[in-house]
């Protein structure tokens, strides 16, 4: 890393942004209870009635889930040969006075197909849940700072593909990022396989949807955040910027990368040192190399 | 990255291997054309009658096997409204004198459904292909040193996931890894799903299937290679070690790790910074973190 912030080459609409000095601003410049109007998007478009009832499936995502005392839940369908497993399980959600469902149900294989999407790893366990409350971009910038380390928060920008968006998850509780943020529309809903993919970090990591992204990067900006996107084209690599503690790195869909008017909204955009030959990762892959990048340093005596 | 290579704690056997002085060794070592016995596994158990024809889908990766010379192909289906784009990429084929097959057919939403797997992003291309000649071990040990930077080889034990393999072998191609060897028994089949997860670094990463993964890392090892497992228990982390010019990074199923007889045979055992509540990371993420971390320092100046 180098020691000085290094100067953000050919952004000038970017760098003119900063220059007129409004950010980066804490949240203590606004009187207390006032929301500035960028700051006040219903940023919770709330659960869809579809999504009111789910089964999560695979040993960590139900572990996670059940162990959680923030998921209610209704019935855990167990495999014959799984009743043992199930039963640790469901004595550790009562331990987590997490004990609002149905303790077990024996199904068959035939029982599974029947409850879960094709082709789904269950592992011998299903669980029928109720969405989580879903946290509002405010809950998130209240926790900055409450632990040690860089306050991360992780952007997606018209991520639609459940498995990458819980693949995101994971590395972000990995790396012990604060929040992973979504678009309401466009995004991918939450799914089992998206639980599947997270393997439980969808019970730690709060996953914010949000209505409008650049309402959102404007908050975060004026919370403290550096805004940088990841885009293969960009002149500079993410591990020769300083970013300081606090830190929304955005990502785009693979296809089209990030949109135009969420790209005006990052401070810096970074590349990462991938081939000309093939220049472009895997949307998990990449936030789980930046994640990485940015904690590495913290860690490595 | 400190100057000196770290003790390997904790692994005494490791050690003692390496202090009998036998590696590395280089192949030049050994008379012209003579393999030692640990060297001369049948390393590459030939396609199954299975694959012998197979439908790539996907924009990139029917792009990059159009434009492969090696890739033999027989016919290209294509969706009403992709002609155009189809017949760019055949004229880029025909240019690559790849000309063996029927440039178009048109098919319709349910002629794709007829030839690929449910829920395949066809994106409008499909692929007739031939499975690519599979290279030897020997093969890619003699390409090492002749491109600039590290020699690194992805080891991949028992992953049966086509879609993490193929994401595993994208990242392996943007950091500019010299082969990816899997087990040829246990180990996912080359599908199209494996192949759309690629995103065209199926035509360009070695794709080495062998016997034996020790025997394999025992030649890798007397080619001058340090096999570097990854482990989430290890003690020390990736970044702390000096692993030299040509390093082998091995992983293990998600479930199970690294083989007791595979992990036996790594030099050195290395985890990656994360938190101990979700230690483990998707297999093709903790892959592309460590391709990163190999390269980072050779590219960030």
């Amino acid at each position: 890393m180098s020691d000085a912030r290094p100067p953000r080459q050919d952004q000038t609409r970017f760098r003119q942004r900063r220059s007129e000095g409004s950010h980066p601003a804490t949240a203590k410049n606004r009187p207390p209870g006032v929301r500035p109007k960028e700051a006040a998007p219903p940023s919770n478009p709330g659960p869809k009635p579809s999504d009111a009832a789910r089964w999560i499936y695979g040993r960590h995502a139900v572990t996670a889930a059940l162990a959680n005392s923030e998921r209610r839940w209704r019935r855990l369908a167990v495999l014959a040969g799984h009743e043992e497993e199930a039963a640790v399980l469901v004595a550790a959600a009562r331990a987590a006075r997490n004990g609002s469902g149905e303790a077990l149900r024996l199904l068959d294989r035939n029982g599974f197909a029947a409850i879960l999407p094709e082709g789904a790893v269950h592992q011998g366990l299903a669980l029928e849940v109720e969405p989580l409350a879903e946290p509002d971009l405010e809950d998130v910038v209240r926790q900055v700072g409450a632990a040690a380390g860089r306050s991360i928060i992780i952007v997606l920008d018209r991520l639609s593909d459940p498995q990458n968006v819980g693949a995101v998850l994971r590395s972000a509780a990995a790396f012990g990022a604060l929040a992973l943020v979504l678009p309401g529309h466009g995004a991918s809903p939450i799914t089992g396989a998206l639980a599947k993919a997270a393997s439980g970090a969808l019970e730690s990591v709060p996953l914010v949807r949000v209505v409008n992204l650049a309402r959102t990067l404007a908050r975060l900006k004026e919370a403290g955040f550096w805004i940088c996107g990841l885009d293969e084209a960009a002149p500079q690599p993410l591990a020769g910027l300083d970013l300081g503690e606090r830190i929304a790195i955005v990502l785009g869909s693979e296809g089209s990368g990030i949109r135009r008017l969420v790209r005006e909204h990052c401070d810096y955009l970074a590349r990462l040192p991938t081939r000309p030959a093939q220049p472009s990762l895997n949307v998990s892959n990449a936030a789980a190399i930046a994640l990485y990048e940015l904690v590495r340093d913290r860690v490595v005596t």
